[in-house]
């Protein structure tokens, strides 16, 4: 950014599914099907990723998913400029430890400098696998971000990480699972450029105080869209955990987002990690129109917010 | 298959990249230059993997990359049948731990039974990276596979591992590396169903006298084309290892593919696991038409050989 350019807040949504993306590899339920089909009402989704950038020209991304060389193919702003090795792609900052949200560090291989960003938690789970040191750590540190404390992880980009209620990784699920868990393990983001604010919280399991203040100082939010319906999964038959076991609050009924962050209608609100099930990714469905009557945008991957 | 459908051996090309693919993310070389801005002499292509069946149904992939999801989404041969949750995909086997041939287990979530198979090594090296436990161990039983001894992972489809030269993953490398070690580190696979034959070594720093024996008894070969010349990276400003050091003998040049498998003329003979340097992935460039004059084929994503 040259000194004469202003600071302009852009995100660009890589990703807007949920974990396996749309249609999921292995299933054929409705959302699926249609998928599979073509049928244009329901969008391909890729996994959970948003782009963002003070100067469009250097991005730093909320998550990596395991669709990250698919979602690079398909994004202009993503690709390399110049000759050789320069990817625009200049950090990487985890909200948690998800598969759907660590696994693209796998795809950034190739000696290429950039900064992986997290909360010490989060950094230390990656590090306890020797799989990610294919990102070569001396021309790629990982840098720990402290809850609370803002940090400029690209000039003129300003982030602060805040705790959310969620629940500890599938892939270390151990004994009696707590879904509601408040600390380092799974973190919201508040990102400013040029006095313009979005909030960025792909999972959480419960709105706090702290996350209404946030969202009320913010002109745009991205927030957990996972599944619209607490017990959705078991009634489609694809497993036995409701929403919330899986730490997402759902978007419908008491307690979920449509109630809880009803008072927000000044901030421009989407859903994002939408899961396969989640009927709002059929347009014109029942689903979809309640929560467009709500105020709220769905996800989908190509969107453009500049909040 | 039923009792009365004879067995017939199908593989089918899912990924014929190297590591990072074509394009590769960060990358403008000569050959992504040409794939980012959709030169049709460039195919894109994913990275390795290959998919084997015996009755056409249920299908074994060897290595499943991190283009996987992308992959399924490609070939509809991969892609689930009938209501909810079933995949055609029964077992994945990995021939070494690199990250583009093992990162793709973690698309394969979703409590999906399917059977991982591999060296005793391999998948030891797997279980200490606990991020791998996301296709839960409960439903997705890890099987070991002694080297030479066949063994019958679906009906009618037989394998067999033996040792070829090769080195230890890159995110495993430490001090002085070996380049040429044979062990269970690094694995070719036979492949047999209905009395026909094919050899799978897409990572193979030296051809052995075992090596000759069981390709001259195949009536097809997938093989490590990953460079042309053992100095190509270096020469292309895209890196300082040779070939060699990086466990594959070169297509071309002195002890190269080229000149150590030319005896094979009565083996269909297939270049695969391409790197985005490899100038034979620019279609009627001198260096593919020279592989082709010496009768080897050039892998393409979604090419299919009835061996």
């Amino acid at each position: 950014m040259s000194r004469t350019d202003a600071p302009v807040l852009r995100a660009l949504v890589l990703g807007s599914g949920g974990g396996g993306g749309v249609p999921q590899w292995n299933c054929n339920c409705r959302v699926c099907r249609l998928a599979w089909a073509g049928d244009p009402r329901v969008k391909p989704r890729t996994q959970s990723s948003l782009a963002v950038s003070a100067d469009g020209e250097r991005w730093l991304l909320l998550n990596a998913s395991i669709d990250l060389r698919q979602q690079i193919l398909a994004t202009p702003a993503m690709q390399p400029r110049g000759e050789g090795r320069r990817s625009p792609i200049a950090a990487v900052l985890l909200t948690n430890t998800d598969v759907d949200h660590a696994a693209g560090l796998l795809a950034l291989r190739e000696r290429q400098p950039f900064t992986i960003w997290g909360t010490r938690a989060t950094l230390d789970t990656i590090g306890a696998n020797r799989v990610f040191d294919v990102v070569g750590r001396d021309i790629v540190p990982r840098r720990a971000a402290p809850l609370g404390e803002p940090f400029e992880p690209l000039p003129g980009l300003k982030l602060e990480l805040f705790a959310v209620p969620g629940k500890a990784p599938l892939w270390l699920e151990e004994g009696e699972v707590k879904t509601d868990e408040i600390g380092e393990g799974t973190v919201g983001v508040a990102v400013e450029a040029g006095g313009r604010r979005l909030v960025y919280a792909p999972g959480c399991a419960r709105v706090t105080d702290d996350l209404h203040a946030r969202i009320a100082r913010a002109h745009a939010l991205f927030f957990d869209g996972t599944l619209f319906a607490d017990d959705e999964m078991i009634a489609a038959g694809l497993g036995e955990k409701t929403s919330r076991r899986m730490g997402h609050q759902p978007v419908s009924g008491p307690g979920g987002t449509l109630e809880t962050l009803a008072r927000h209608t000044n901030v421009r609100r989407v859903l994002i990690h939408i899961n396969n099930s989640n009927p709002i990714l059929i347009e014109g469905s029942p689903e979809e129109t309640k929560v467009k009557a709500a105020g709220w945008e769905v996800a989908w991957d190509g969107m453009e917010v500049r909040p």
